[in-house]
Order: structure tokens, then C-alpha cells, then sequence
């Protein structure tokens, strides 16, 4: 049984790698490696895995996995620039699969290891990844 | 290749266990365990996995899996309120988890052991289960 | 200029009149007099009507329409029953038409007069109301 | 009748007054005055009214529509700062009004004046905006 | 007030003037014209507006719109080539707009005129129309 | 890690066999198999599975697989007749399992073996399948 819950917040980014130069970055990450940021309403779906408690019929008490990821991933990213302001993507470039692992892990290390997890971030209507550990 | 079949149906729970205190239950399903109930839009995604039939092109005729879905599911719990009218949820805590459950076993009773079954409620725009049997 | 704010509450009702009997009020209601309730994920959308402030840029701060929406309306509504929890339905059949009616009075009380108010309700993903006051 | 081109672009911006201290930014724009900005997809309907042209059956065009919002809106402010990199918002604050302001002033000039303008703006699934002129 | 209803239907049409060359109606039409017909999954929203009557609670019963619009207008357009099989269209382009005149045409002959009707067609997320009476 | 494309084309189509009878196809097709076409909007969604590369920060290129689809799929079935023009088809049914099994394979050959595909076709709003290969 899968549970989940889904979750969003605005930030800034721009893809890019600070030892090439700038045509090199533009020829590899087109407008994404606009200099001064663009931004995104990122969707994140969180999974988690396991049995159902017979006492309460949960997985996991939806107030507490929302709680979780209130204090660990939206306080932490919303209203951010992804590159400038969080340390998480320090030497790593902002990709949605990159964003997919920061959360991942960060959420890893508060949910019981009894539990699966999986996390999807969809960056537009369009273009989304999904990951769930190496 | 997987099939799926989207319906939906409006209900009305009340997430508690009678042999708990009224606090007891405040404290573990917060203002799910109001008393005189509330309710939800409940989507229902019914995935049905099989080869395709090479005469027909279908893995399986989806107006039958549309009346199955409608007879089996929506006639029992639409417009219902599922701790009072429904036999299914006797005993049975109706989070969206046995839910899915429920939904899982009613079908899977009709749906030729041949195919595999998996479905998907949700409960809000934020809240969903999977399910795909033990 | 119009701004728009949406939010979400889950409520039970019922659609009857009491003194009509059961038989009548089938035939009126349909499934939806069903004696136990049913429930709903309600969508409402507030619209609120007036110029640009040359400051802020603002028409209205969202943050304080989000609050007064939560304050008015979901912490009223939200996981309670409308025909039995809620004073504002004495009387009044819980219909979404009647939903709208008493979100836009309470929200016209709270929102300053040189502004315009429109409220739209959705009980389902085929059924809306929009209501501007009389 | 009127008829409604939906599009989106993606941007980072900021919601500040130069002339105020960064407490008072805080204050009045909250989190959206982060100093290093954030984003959105924003999502854009384009709304024209008029008569059905008899021989073709069309309003205006879509074709046309869409790439005159391509050209003038999208490709101007997709994957763009607004503050920074965006001459049409300089001295003025990007709130959603705004944006929806400018939208319509640079596509008022581009769309025969028979022909009525609305503009809609999203900027995020529960923050939308209505602007139809002066 | 204001009440409305969503349905859908999906639909094979072709857009051209049967008195023009094959490279006028690709010049106007776009691939639109193609003469094998392409097709859609139309949305239909109809809105009726008039007052609430004190009795029910209800603008118009929606059991009884929904009734109408699936013997108006899916039982004839659904699953039909417009061009082909649907009289409503002969010597009319099925475009959105048409499509959306002749709905309301249908309609305005079965809704009693106290109420207000206004129809909108959606032919893809992108593109939609609205129609309320010349 | 999966990243997802997301896209659309619209098409016309029928479901029958041409050595059955019009009693039997409308027997066993229902009213996808009426003679003169109908259509829909399809929603198309490629799933590609494998490795971030350390460099770039992406699974693959999504302006790469946003320009194969549009390549292999979009302007091979976009505004076309899926039984009539596309001989992809020839002696197929175009069901939505029938679609996805041939965006499958175009798609594959396109893409590197070291990388996994899904594909996932929605041919409504309630109906969809999903293939991932033999």
C-alpha cells in the first residue's frame, strides 16, 4: 500500500556550470541558463510505502507526513533561489532530478526505514521525474 | 500494458474507533473523527494489467470495466455515507487506505484471476492511495 | 481589476425539506436526500473587484484574503456536516447555490464596500455556482 | 462571442519598493520580497470578443493569436528576471496585477481595436488575476 | 446566481469552404483542413442563470440540465463526424465557435427564457470559446 | 530515476475489423466503430528511466525528447486520421493499447538501450493505458 501526499513551492533557479563559460552553458542548457534566474511552481508528490496499521487504517497518519514535509522541503525551498540560497544544491545544478534527490534524501532521513519512499517533482505541466533511491 | 479506468463518488466518513474516548479519537484523527461526519469527491483509478487481445486490440473492453466499476463500486457507496450504510466498512475504519482495500477486493472478486489489478483513490487534490493487493 | 483566491473545504450534507415527506423528497432530491448524508470536496474561488493600489501593486493583499477566507469560511466548514453543525443552514437547503449565498454574505460583511465580490462554489467537477450578490 | 488562447512562461521575480527598508518589505510583501528572488509558471488567457466572421467561422484566427502571444508576450518574459531583465517592469512592482496590466497594454496595440481584450493571469494554481482594461 | 454544468464529447471534424481549392482552406485552415477529418474531445460548459427558488434551493434542478445536454447535444454529437453526420453543421464550418452557437441554439429551445444561458466549448487545454446569445 | 515529456496531438479514428460485419463491429466497438470517424485529444507521456549524469544533471536532454516526440509522434499523427492516413496502422486497431504499443516502438528505436521507456497514452479523461515494452 502507497500513500500520498502532494505538496508546492515557488523558487528560483538557473542551470548552469560555473567552470564553463557562458556559451558553453547556453549551447547545453538553452534558456535554462539564463543569468539572472527564471522560476518555477514546483509539485511534489511524496510516496510512502508499507503496511496498513490495523488500529488506525493508516499507512502513516497524513498530518504527520504533511508536517514533515512542510518543515523539511517547502520552509526550506519556497520563495528561495535554489542556487543563491540553499546549500543543499551547493556544486549541484538545480534539475528537476537533482531537486527529486535533495528531497528524497532529506525526507529519507526522517521516515522509518520500515517505510518505502518516493518522490515526484513536476517542474511544469510538461517535464516531471520521479525517483525512488539509488 | 495497464489499463485504466477513472470514476468518482461522493461520500460521506468519520475516521474513529468506537471502543476509544471521544479525546482519544480527537487526538489520533484530528477533525476526520467529527462526530456528525463530513465528506469528500472520492477518485477512484482502476488499473487492470493483461496482454492485448490481438483480435480486438484491447487488453480488456473498458464498458465492461466501466459497468463493473459503476455496479460493483459507485451504485454501493455514491451518495452514501460509509460508516452508517455500508456492510463493507463494518468494523473497518474508512481512511482512504481501506478504501482501497475494499474497492480492491470488490473488483478483484469479479475481474478474471488472469489480469492484475491495481487501484488508485484519492481522497482530496492532496491525499491518495495505491494498491495493488498483498 | 479582479483577483481571485481559491481554497478547499470537505464537508457532509443533505438536500431535503422536513416537512416533506421522505417520498417527496426523493423525488425532489434524488440521492442526494439520502437520510445518512453524503459529502463533498467544495472548491470556492473569491473574487474580489477594485483598482490597483499604486504602492503595493496590490488590488488586495492575498495573504489577508487567504487569512479572512480561512477564518470565515474553512475553519467554519471544513470536516463538519452543513445541516447539522452549522447555524448559517437553519433553514436553508444546503444546495450549492445556498453555499454560495452564505459564503458571500459572510465575506461581504468582512470585505470593505468600494470593493466588488464574487464567489463561485464547485461541488463537483461538473457542478458550479457563481454568485455576485443581488 | 469570445474566444481564449491559453499560455504560460516561466519567471523569477521579486515584489519590493526600492525606497523602502528591507523591514518594510518584509512587512508588506512577506516572503515574496526575498531579496533573491523566485518564480513561477504563469499561466496567461488570452480573451478577444467579436462577431463570427461569416466566411470562416473564426473570431480571429488562433493561429494568429497564438503567435502574436508568442512573440509579444511569451518569448519577452519566458525564462526571464521580470525586475531585472524586463524593461516593462521598471519602476513597477510584478504582482500578478501588474503583469496582467502589462500583458494587455502590449497586446492592445497589437489586436485591432473592433476587437474587446481580456487578460488572465495565474500565478499560481490558487492566485489568479482578471483584467479587462481600463 | 449562476449554476453550471460541465460535460464532454468527442467528435471528428474537418474545417473548410467546399467552394475553395485545397490550397485556399490549407491557407486559412491550417492543418486544420485536413481532408480526412481530424478530432477532439470537446469540453461543454453551459451555464444557466436566473434566481434561486426559495423552495429547493436549486437556480434549475441539475438532474434535469444534465438530462437535457446528454439528449441535446452528446446523444447528437458524440462520437459523430460533425461535418458528415450532423445536419446542425451542414453549411456551417464546425468551428469552435459554430460549435458553440449551434449548442446554444439547441439549448435556448428547451431552457424556459426567464434564464439566462451561456455556453462554452473547450476544443483543447489551449483553446476555448463563450457564447451568450447574439 | 524517471523523468516524463509530456504532449498532446489530436486525431481521428474508428475502432473496427473489415472482415466483421457493421452488426458485429457495433456489437463488439459500440460507437467507436460508427463508420465516418470520431476523435480526440490524446494525451501522450514518455517516461524515460536511467542514470543522472554528474555533469549536466539530467537523465536526458528534455529539449532532446521534447523535439523526438514532436518529431516521431506529434507531426506523424497530430490533425491526422489515425486509420486513414498513417500506415503505422495498416491492419491495426487504433486502440489506445494499439497507440501506445506504436508510440512504444517509434520511440524506441530513437533512444538509446541503455535507457528504459514507458509510454503512457490518455485517450479521455477516464480512459488510459500504459505500456512499457514486451
Amino acid at each position: 500500500m502507497k500513500i500520498c501526499r502532494r505538496e508546492t513551492f515557488n523558487a528560483a533557479h538557473r542551470l548552469f556550470r560555473s567552470e564553463w563559460s557562458d556559451e558553453k552553458n547556453r549551447e547545453v542548457f538553452g534558456k535554462c541558463s539564463h543569468p539572472n534566474y527564471h522560476g518555477h511552481n514546483y509539485v511534489v508528490e511524496v510516496f510512502v510505502d508499507g503496511p496498513i496499521d490495523p488500529i488506525t487504517g493508516f499507512v502513516i497518519d497524513l498530518k504527520v507526513l504533511k508536517t514533515l514535509i512542510q518543515e523539511e522541503i517547502i520552509e526550506r525551498f519556497d520563495h528561495r533561489n535554489l542556487n543563491l540560497d540553499c546549500k543543499e544544491f551547493e556544486g549541484i545544478n538545480p534539475t528537476t532530478e537533482n531537486i527529486a534527490v535533495v528531497i528524497w534524501q532529506l525526507l529519507r532521513k526522517k521516515i522509518d526505514a520500515k517505510f518505502g519512499l518516493e518522490v515526484h517533482v513536476a517542474e511544469t505541466e510538461k517535464n516531471k521525474v520521479i525517483f525512488g533511491g539509488e
